[in-house]
């Protein structure tokens, strides 16, 4: 039986039109190569450390780790548990990792013209060098295909970023991580450029679960007892110096809303300790981390790392599952969201100051050309960065452009950044971002609105350059 | 004089450039002809209870009936009594069907490019033949030629019927109906598939004018005296049989928010007893709606009744024209919606649930990549119904997949239902959506993001599968 | 060394398929050299009060009047001094125009794909015949280039506006504005068409600085002392017919939401009295802005002026620009707007009345599918606004017609206006409107949407006529 191949056309998300498809091929042709700048994912900085680290099975590698596959298998009625998806209270779950593969093939239909889709059919071809599509059918010799691939030494991780071209991965890591991972590979001599980023979520958070955990471990990683909001302070400045000296270039910061708030010392202090004594509510948590918002952007001015700002996801929506399985498992919606006057007291004290770099981030397209494009065409530290999570999918970028660039225009965007965990897909989709971009500039070209020299700037910039230079790389 | 001829390509809709044109068309003639599944609508089953029922003249048949098309006459300045709109208070509108033809005619060129001009274009050519696009010139022969036709017995519903290749239609009707044309369709013999869909809202708005008389109307055909909210309930719920008894599929509910909340039994009764003291107020209605959305998706869970949602329309919005005519005169207008946070005390409770299809509407085009498609990406639960109402038009869809696709995936959705009173107009429709479609999946595949067999499948579901199994027909 | 030209392809705009592009270019030659209607617009009349006016030098004409120019090399870091924006304490800024251009033509880049960036290129090479494109090595030349053009007669402002063949501009004043260069224009026997629009905004914000003062020559110019509410609506009435004497034919109103509210004369005297003592607060603000947006509805019903309302622009964001440099200079951002709620009233009180023309301007246009094209196509009296501002773009544009059409038709929309006080700018902002209208219509046409005859009525009244209707002219 002969089974189809994967679709994978060199021109593939190019116009049909033959005049901008010549042009998106040009500016594609020329940025193609270029070196992948990964300043913003989540990718695990352990697989680095161990020059032998095999990422397991096909199953292990794909399927269990990456809640973008799993939450559509799930929507469509198949358990987490026939997905081997690990349970909190270690209750029982698939482990037949073949059998998993089969439902995944099986349900592979799924992903018809979604990124997940396009992502997987250009890894599995590109890097894996599965010619065949997958199917129910030849699902099991892809299996094998793919297993007897990983058990090689070119599938270790360090010899897929040399063979990715990565000039730059960065990882995001808590506050009170110690780095250890980023210590070894440093140890270790190999020359991979893979940096930590300063994600204090769980420090700030004070209505989180585990957030008197987290204060008690940063006292401990910092040697500053965190009694009062001081301390804490001068514990997340020491935490940002330390991470700053292994390399960080950045931090990361989410929120449900932009909101950002001025406290003053008393007022911080007084809700600190309410959360000390776990008796924070949730309005003191609104404000609180609409203060440390602010707090974080204070110190990017005095320490010099970029500040990222990922604003707009309602974590863990549906209890069932984060309750049975934890977070981040594709039950994470995003709701409105508003810029303008919620960012208006950070811009005030911070906005007009070009040592600080902002890059935002929304789940709320609506806010591209109303909020976001005006703040970033008019204040010097705010960049936008790229579509993020839902919205990093080939008509996301489309729109993200249409709506963002005539009023901000190209240099107050940051390129892009894949904020991915799953390792093998990153020359992938910046390849998806690197096609898309050369198309829609393209477009521009033959509409006449842009001649072919600057848009063979702006694609190099798009790929490579704005970046580099958004991340102080 | 000659007159120019409607503008119908067989290849309408479709992109001009000749590859992608040379799938869609591939693609739409895979599903032209397959029957209409029709599970969501507003024809009244009286026009097939009765088999030589007869649809008036053509003014008659589709100008009085049809708010879109009299509101944007009204919205040029051309009053409603001009138009032969009856008045709740019998007071004088014109009479003169020719008259109104006549104005209609002169006005045509306000519906260019709009739905209802597409629609009406291939109405009138393949419904009705007429050839000759619709001028002042030519409205009173074009008038008497469709005349002519409607005469015919090949215009009866029912010849229609088979002629349209529909193989189910729904109608909508009140918690409260005895279905009595649905009792004389099934006792007539004739074959048609016509089935009931139980819309309570009459009974659930406690604020709506007449919410009383309903309520004294649901005591009457369940023969549950209504005096509390458990027996409220208990009436619901035998309807509900009736209704599935009579062959319905699916409930549908309308409201202004997807506000949802879980009332204690004692809570629902008090709003419930301040209502029929006719002293319930405003967050009385809006918390009694949230409480009974969700008991209707727990019935729906146990009777396997599929339940529709349809979210955003604040209805009458201008006094004057209900007052004067009544409801559904093409005064509603949609409001901002929130689904992320309305809809998660419904979802925790019954999201999780196969045996539960909740299909979504919205009037707010900005939820749709926000929160509609990473909802029914994630939830089991959960579809979304096609773009509805203003949004049924060219862009509306192309909006809409572009939006909703790479999150939700093509499976997450519901396929297509015309939701339309005018019964001559379901098959051009139809129509519609099966070109828009196939042209958006030929810009896929030409495109390089599926290939031509996927694009068959999904055309397929799209114009046919979908529908049937989201409806469980 | 040999400079590249400007990329002025004569298709510019239309769609590189060549099916549409014949439409695209058809239709636009049927419409380029229509007289330009411009009917909202913020030109100083003084330019054509003075038969001899100059517009100085290139940096002084086109960059430190231009928000949207600097602005954008504000984002970048650039500050507002090094541009020569002259501070309000008088404090030094850089008064040497040569440097300043070469900072813009260094900079030039940031523009690229952008409207400011689109405008530029035809306003260079079509309005100053400037061939080369802009670069830091010919800056210095060009800028001689234009600076000569500058000092002929051909570039008096009464000379281009023959050359641009406008046949109607209006300026936007004051309600307290005497119109003198108005006056003096009559005076002169010019025949050019140049008209006032009638703008109380600082009479009627209450909490803007200032207002009493307006009041104050609200008074002197109207003749009535100013003491209650009543005098004050007669004041205005006043000024309204003054305006309406000196040919004005429309009203603006800009405010931060399109809240209305009917308040009682004595509530609205109370706030009116609180505003006179210095005592009024945001809500008193909030509150009789919408109330005196009701009043001018109905003046506007008995004067016959057309009324322009302005909705969602948070004015001055940044205080740190405003406070240095004054209002008006590219930090106002937008905010999400409603319609449906607010207008409500208003659209109660004289929506169903044809006397008024309301035309609505949005900045958020996640309103135009959801609550603008179905309130226009709907009431008499409201027409859309043309994209405004932001989304007077290529693309702000495209989406424009893509969300309004289809429900609110081209018939309730209100043609172009360009908005600006950049004079040499109009006739290439026309130009864009008219390009991207063209191409537009060319894609309904093959599409098989609308036949060319149709397409060809539409251009023209895109173009030109909706304009002149609209504004009653």
């Amino acid at each position: 039986m002969s089974h189809p191949a994967w679709n994978l056309s060199p021109d593939r998300f190019f116009s049909p039109e033959p005049s901008q498809r010549r042009v998106a091929r040009m500016l594609y042709e020329s940025v193609a190569d270029l070196p992948i700048i990964a300043p913003h994912g989540h990718v695990d900085p352990r697989v680095f450390a161990d020059p032998d680290y095999s990422f397991g099975d096909p199953t292990e590698m794909l399927i269990i780790p990456d809640h973008y596959i799993f939450r559509m298998l799930y929507s469509r009625g198949i358990p987490l548990e026939a997905l081997g998806i690990p349970r909190r209270d270690g209750g029982p779950v698939e482990t037949d990792h073949r059998r998993i593969w089969q439902i995944f093939a099986d349900n592979f239909y799924l992903f018809r013209g979604t990124p997940t889709g396009v992502w997987l059919a250009a890894e599995f071809s590109e890097v894996f060098g599965v010619e065949e599509k997958l199917t129910s059918e030849n699902a099991q010799a892809i299996y094998d295909q793919i297993q007897e691939k990983l058990a090689t030494p070119e599938f270790r991780p360090r010899a897929l970023f040399e063979r990715f071209n990565i000039e730059t991965l960065t990882t995001t890591d808590a506050a009170t991580d110690t780095l250890e991972y980023h210590q070894a590979i440093r140890a270790s001599g190999w020359r991979g450029d893979i940096r930590p980023t300063f994600r204090p979520d769980a420090a700030v958070n004070i209505d989180a679960e585990g957030w008197r955990d987290e204060i008690r471990r940063l006292g401990e990683v910092s040697g500053i007892e965190v009694t009062d909001v001081a301390r804490y302070i001068r514990a997340l400045e020491q935490r940002r110096a330390f991470f700053k000296e292994m390399g960080a270039v950045a931090t990361d910061h989410a929120a449900l809303t932009a909101y950002t708030e001025r406290l003053s010392l008393r007022e911080a202090d007084a809700i600190f300790q309410r959360a000390l004594a776990g008796r924070a509510d949730a309005e003191d948590a609104r404000r609180f981390t609409g203060h440390m918002i602010m707090e974080m952007a204070r110190m990017s001015i005095e320490d010099g790392l970029v500040m990222q700002f990922h604003v707009g996801a309602l974590r863990d929506h549906n209890p069932l599952i984060s309750q049975r399985f934890g977070p981040n498992m594709g039950a994470d919606i995003p709701v409105q969201s508003e810029f303008t006057r919620n960012l208006k007291p950070l811009l005030y004290a911070y906005g007009n100051d070009a040592r600080l770099t902002l890059i935002l981030f929304t789940l709320d397209e609506s806010a591209y050309s109303r909020e976001l494009a005006p703040l970033a065409g008019h204040y010097p530290a705010l960049l936008l960065g790229p579509p993020w999570w839902f919205h990093d999918s080939i008509n996301g970028m489309i729109r993200y452009r249409n709506l963002v660039h005539e009023t901000a225009g190209l240099y107050n965007t940051a390129g892009f950044n894949d904020d991915t965990r799953a390792y093998p897909s990153i020359p992938v989709r910046h390849d998806v971002w690197r096609r898309v971009e050369s198309n829609w500039l393209a477009g521009l070209v033959v509409r006449g609105i842009i001649d072919e020299a600057d848009a063979r700037d702006m694609a190099r910039a798009s790929a490579y350059e704005l970046a580099k230079a958004a991340y102080r790389l």
